[in-house]
């Protein structure tokens, strides 16, 4: 199931446009940029060509089924071509436009009509209401804003299904600078057919999926919903953004995609007894799932931090180790004997005791020297490990000496603070795989987060 | 007092080198790159000239008092410099190298020996263990970091004060990729005489500077800094970054720059009493500044949001309505009257009610519209107003059409998620002195700090 939807031989646009006013010109130019090898399919009554296509006036007339069919067409005629999906047996259709059920009784009723059209047949509907679809590993791009205005994330391994698809856009764009990837981008939209359960269990066993990013306003089926979610966690992290949290929100959400409201408190204590990681914005939603894509999930509470920048080293133990405005853990005792080894390493006037300060004199040779000494530190259970671009020494190079030790056994986790070398840093340590990011807070979050699922794993054996 | 040091009319430094593996080589270079309209003396025994300057075997041989000379030669030969600093009756010396009070009891009797040195004399010392200072409006940078590592942000409003040097270039860098500004930045490492006490002395009554930003790892002479802070931070606001909060953080601190610890309970205390924002990482720190700089505080609590992505304004109400993983605010019941103006705005399946939505539809004129209704709107005490670009109508113009309103008389607070043309629109607003944040939590908690201070001046009657 959902095999050819994510790895498609030919896509077919209907409503798709030569005229960069409509929602059809974007959904083909990017399908077109996209590099996508199979065929893409233009469907418009009145053109011959779309950008150098060959059109099609109807689906029926292409003469094959599409294994996806994208319907950029208004509210009122998507009945219709939902109907000739059904009659050429297409295995999945995604209806872009609103004006259902998000509008009212009028949009509930088409809605209804669709779901009818489309019982006991062989198609599958994602939407309405939805930006599209973004496939990079198969170069599937479906999203209905041209790439001059957000920019697409990379391949990569994270699995990011979104209720809105606006946010799904927004947030995509701005993963994107620091080169972090993504396996696939659903937008769910209204849910009228395909829903938050499926992409989970697809998801589960999709081989370039490592974490599950799910945004959600409001969650259908919810005992299934959780039992799934929680056996799929067990394997491969989900982090749940869910909003809708507070009265004034879920009433908005009810306007913006039809949500049914329901208590959070429910919510929040299934997704606690699941082990299910949950964000409250959309930074920590896409922070949390790449630290749990790479990061190694640990269990113990002791953290070590390397700084070249005692200030940053400071700042790092008050986020570490406060309760309020912090994430509660511990530092790490370091062994006099380990300490002793450090000393030899870094000058005089650096500090050899948590967190460890190379000081600006830092170089990158010593500073491998002091993470290979806390790989081995027994009283450590994860790293900060800070690549900080003022320092003189530093360069590029700091990413192969802690990439040549993060399988080493402890978690590392990076920060590169700052917006020129720093965000360098960051896309070169996101191709080995090594979560890095651009701030203390975010750096220390994203750690706690692999400790919470640790435990969770810990806890039920499965670590 | 100060005015010479952020103004000066020339720049001796000590220390100065053409070897690019030097701390005097980036300073030089900086000084020189950053188009500083008066006199550079570099001073280097060994050399004729450094970067085309003519260079000068010692601060004598200058043959005049430079107003500001940086030390960048090793910490033993420092107290001889000073020496000349003072027969020469120069008014600011910097001192750049560590290896003072930092390091131990031999340091700390060098700092005691300066001490000694400048005690009775018209010589004033920022540092030693200091990066350096840079004030962007009179084009001196004297940092030890070259440009092509960090960048340094464009002249500005905020002053930036930082115990850690390298913790200050990091942040200036990280605010940079948006334009934001700076009126000063001081690193004030050691503090052996100048403090941030003086410092908020004298950005109280500096033109270029709105707000102050401060990184402290322990507070000097703390009644006096409580009692100066307070008088400053109800004209002028003033945000601290603290650290040192919990027991390990404290002695990391004494180890980086000889901080003494203190209870942190108390230091909260102090602060609120005196209505001071507080910060708890670097992006916060730089976030609330800029905001306090331009923004309007607001005592009132009820706020209206303005979207054209539905998930992003559920998100939004989620983060200020809620107490817990949110800022506890309220959103504004908008008045039914309003509503029908909205209404007549905005497509039919958007929202009218707050969160305001003109969903993917929403266009430039319509959104002004909405702006100008609830500027109007007696219910509503600030604004979150976002300009996303997925928005297919959205553009540069939103800048203005929201600029034109921001003083009608509410707060207003921008949100421009993404990194594509969102970092565009940021440039633009801080042009314009809008407070424009790249993520929802960024947006509402800057809101909220507005709010707190404009709740503080309000109870003390300064509004």
């Amino acid at each position: 199931m959902f095999d050819r939807l994510f790895n498609p031989n030919s896509v077919a646009i209907v409503g798709a446009s030569s005229n960069p006013e409509k929602i059809g010109y974007a959904v083909i130019k990017n399908m077109v940029e996209s590099g996508f090898s199979g065929s893409i399919f233009p469907v418009n009554l009145n053109a011959a060509t779309i950008l150098k296509l060959k059109a099609y006036r109807t689906l029926k007339s292409i003469g094959m089924s599409p294994d996806i069919v994208i319907i950029a067409v208004p509210s009122a005629a998507v009945p219709e071509e939902i109907r000739n999906c059904v009659e050429l047996k297409v295995p999945y259709a995604v209806i872009i436009p609103g004006g259902f059920s998000e509008t009212g009784s009028e949009g509930q009723k088409l809605e209804n009509e669709i779901r009818r059209i489309i019982a006991g047949s062989a198609t599958r509907v994602i939407g309405p209401n939805t930006v599209g679809v973004y496939f990079p590993h198969s170069k599937v791009n479906t999203a209905l804003t041209p790439p001059d205005r957000v920019s697409f994330p990379p391949a990569g391994s994270i699995a990011f299904v979104s209720q809105s698809g606006a946010l799904g856009l927004l947030t995509m764009d701005s993963i994107s600078e620091y080169g972090v990837g993504i396996s696939a981008f659903v937008s769910l939209g209204n849910k009228l057919d395909v829903n938050e359960i499926e992409m989970l269990k697809y998801f589960s066993e999709d081989g370039n999926t490592k974490s599950i990013a799910l945004y959600l306003e409001d969650i259908d089926q919810g005992r299934e919903f959780y039992s799934v979610a929680r056996n799929v966690n067990a394997i491969k992290p989900i982090v749940v953004l869910k909003s809708g949290r507070s009265e004034a929100s879920a009433k908005a959400a009810s306007l913006h995609t039809g949500a049914m409201a329901s208590d959070d408190r429910v919510i929040d204590g299934m997704l606690k007894q699941g082990g299910i990681t949950r964000a409250y914005n959309e930074t920590e939603l896409l922070d949390y799932a790449r630290t749990l894509a790479y990061g190694k999930p640990f269990p113990g509470r002791n953290i070590a931090v390397i700084t070249t920048a005692g200030g940053v080293g400071v700042i790092t133990t008050d986020l570490i180790s406060s309760r309020i405005n912090g994430v509660g853990l511990s530092m790490a005792t370091i062994s006099r004997d380990a300490e002793e080894r450090i000393k030899v390493e870094i000058v005089s006037f650096g500090s050899a005791k948590n967190p460890i300060d190379l000081t600006a004199d830092g170089s990158i040779r010593a500073y491998e020297k002091v993470l290979e000494i806390l790989m081995k530190e027994e009283s450590v259970d994860a790293i900060v490990a800070y690549a900080l671009p003022q320092t003189p020494k530093m360069n590029l190079e700091i990413v192969d000496a802690i990439a040549r030790h993060v399988n080493d056994g402890k978690t590392v986790v990076v920060g590169a603070i700052g917006s020129l070398l720093a965000k360098e840093l960051i896309v070169e340590f996101e191709r080995r795989k090594i979560p890095a990011f651009p701030s203390i807070d975010r750096a220390v979050k994203s750690l706690k987060v692999l400790h919470d699922y640790g435990k969770y794993l810990h806890e039920r054996g499965r670590t």
